[in-house]
């Protein structure tokens, strides 16, 4: 098999340093390929980059009908929130309306991913809770399904679990494939994760932003998801995020969301356009400086959404001084 | 130009997630190959790897006459270390010997890299000092070289300053090439670093481990630094480091230094090899792996030894609860 292309790479000095591959698609809702770089048939755990796909059974198996979900709950379901507090705060209420506590997160604790607010934290001489678990509000969504489905909610983690088995039932539906026990692994926050191809994710979110070939319930449920999520792009990462900072400039017409180990998802929504981008070694800061180089180059960015791609596309290598002494920069597309 | 081979993949569940490429060579001093895995002649920024050979003008400048340089001195000469007080400690007292203070200092400041380090700073309310940046002992060995020399310590760090211009002269001794300011950047700690090919540096490894094709004063020299390092494993990194846990189990056969963004340099010391590695992408923990791989090959482990080196080639990628869900492991060499 051929490698992926060299998407990304450092410079230091006037040398190449490391150098990342990559690949991604942009499809339509028909199917149709927009642009294919790299092994777009390669199967990738998509981990975070389809909270939006996994939110859906929030809508479709009727849990906002029992518990009117916000659009800020929805974009948090959707999110890998950064633990500030808007977040926690947010995601806290939500639960303590569905009558439940943080302590029925079972997707572990870590640091808020925001320095001040790990900063504030650890000033308050507190511990993280489940709360600032970038996951909790995708976790959230699921306890509220679990409730809506009449089930209890322990283990809604599990692979088994009425919660998960209606999330893969989602993502197959918009995806268009089976998910398969074979190409399958947990994620961080403890769910599973299925394996599927790159194109076959691009594929799903073109048809959650078109609403094309999918189900009306489905549909409708897609575009309430970005229609949250980018009204609301603070809630869906955090302060300086790429995924906040694109989704402010483009001002609803592209949905963005990362994935761990470097996988980049979403939609040009008003061309009907889905996209997905795997780095092959994970990286994320080289996923998110091919992520820009790709909407530079299809989502007909203007002056200002230009400006935030072009900083990510072309990030500064530091010392620890702070002097710049490097790049790390996107191949052209 | 072909991309080098995968070296280490991560898996998650039953799938592959994650590819890491790389390159590695061993070299005989006469500039025998013994290994060659991927573009070897690649030029590659050694960073921290090749601190025992930015360490030899201690010696071949004659300000180890003037300071008499301990064995631990000399190792943390040639460490990454994590900022545990041991240390910090032992780099602050020989500073004061020389009659200067942490001040001086120009590698810049971060938290030690030691977790344990770090929650004892910010329990005792105190900010990391240079003394704590892990290159902090490599620039106290520099200033101990800029004081033997007669020259102003003042902007050590600069290209054009004597003790660079000795350092860049030897590293070339040893490996046998001209640097080039073509291929040059700044390091981490904010002196020059000179990309060369990775045959060079492992070319340059077994000539230090041997002192065969070398000067005198610098054979000798390299035996002190191979003996201080190898004798003190601990002050050349820290507490659970992959580079402390291999030359502990090797016991003086292997010298070994990672330097940042994956690279891998040292010797087999009884056998005259020396070796050099990069990952393509830059990742440590894979380079790491990789490593692993490869010294269980070549370097004749016994048992302990290749405990320690399984440890490292088959790393458990865990979930936020804990939890094992993958698995970063080395491809077979």
């Amino acid at each position: 098999m051929d490698a992926n292309p060299i998407l990304a790479e450092t410079l230091r000095g006037n040398w190449v340093e490391n150098r990342h591959r990559g690949a991604f698609a942009i499809l339509d809702a028909d199917g149709g390929i927009i642009a294919a770089v790299g092994d777009i048939e390669r199967s990738i755990f998509p981990r975070s980059a389809i909270k939006s796909m996994q939110a859906l059974p929030i809508i479709t198996r009727h849990a906002d009908d029992k518990f009117h979900h916000s659009a800020k709950e929805l974009a948090l379901a959707c999110a890998s929130h950064h633990g500030e507090v808007i977040h926690t705060k947010t995601v806290d209420a939500f639960l303590e309306r569905m009558g439940l506590t943080p302590d029925v997160l079972e997707c572990g604790t870590h640091m808020p991913t925001n320095p001040a607010a790990r900063a504030a934290l650890r000033a308050a001489g507190e511990k993280p809770s489940a709360l600032h678990n970038n996951c909790s509000g995708k976790h959230s969504g699921m306890l509220s399904v679990a409730l809506a489905m009449g089930v209890s909610p322990t283990g809604y983690v599990g692979r088994e679990h009425a919660v998960q088995v209606a999330v893969r039932d989602a993502v197959e539906t918009v995806i268009g494939e089976s998910l398969s026990e074979g190409k399958c692994g947990t994620d961080g926050c403890s769910i599973p994760t299925f394996a599927a191809p790159i194109r076959a994710f691009a594929f799903g979110f073109a048809r959650m932003a078109t609403g094309r070939g999918l189900p009306e319930n489905y549909a409708s449920a897609a575009q309430r998801l970005f229609d949250a999520a980018t009204s609301h792009p603070h809630l869906v990462a955090g302060t300086g995020h790429a995924d906040t900072l694109i989704m402010e400039a483009f001002g609803g017409r592209v949905m963005q969301k990362v994935g761990a180990d470097g996988v980049q998802c979403g939609a040009i929504r008003d061309k009907g356009w889905g996209y997905a981008l795997k780095c092959d070694d994970g990286n994320i800061p080289a996923s998110q400086a091919m992520l820009a180089a790709m909407l530079m180059h299809y989502a007909e960015p203007d002056a200002n959404q230009r400006a935030v791609l072009e900083n990510l596309a072309r990030q500064p290598v530091r010392s620890v001084r702070g002097d710049e002494v490097g790049l790390l920069r996107a191949a052209k597309v």
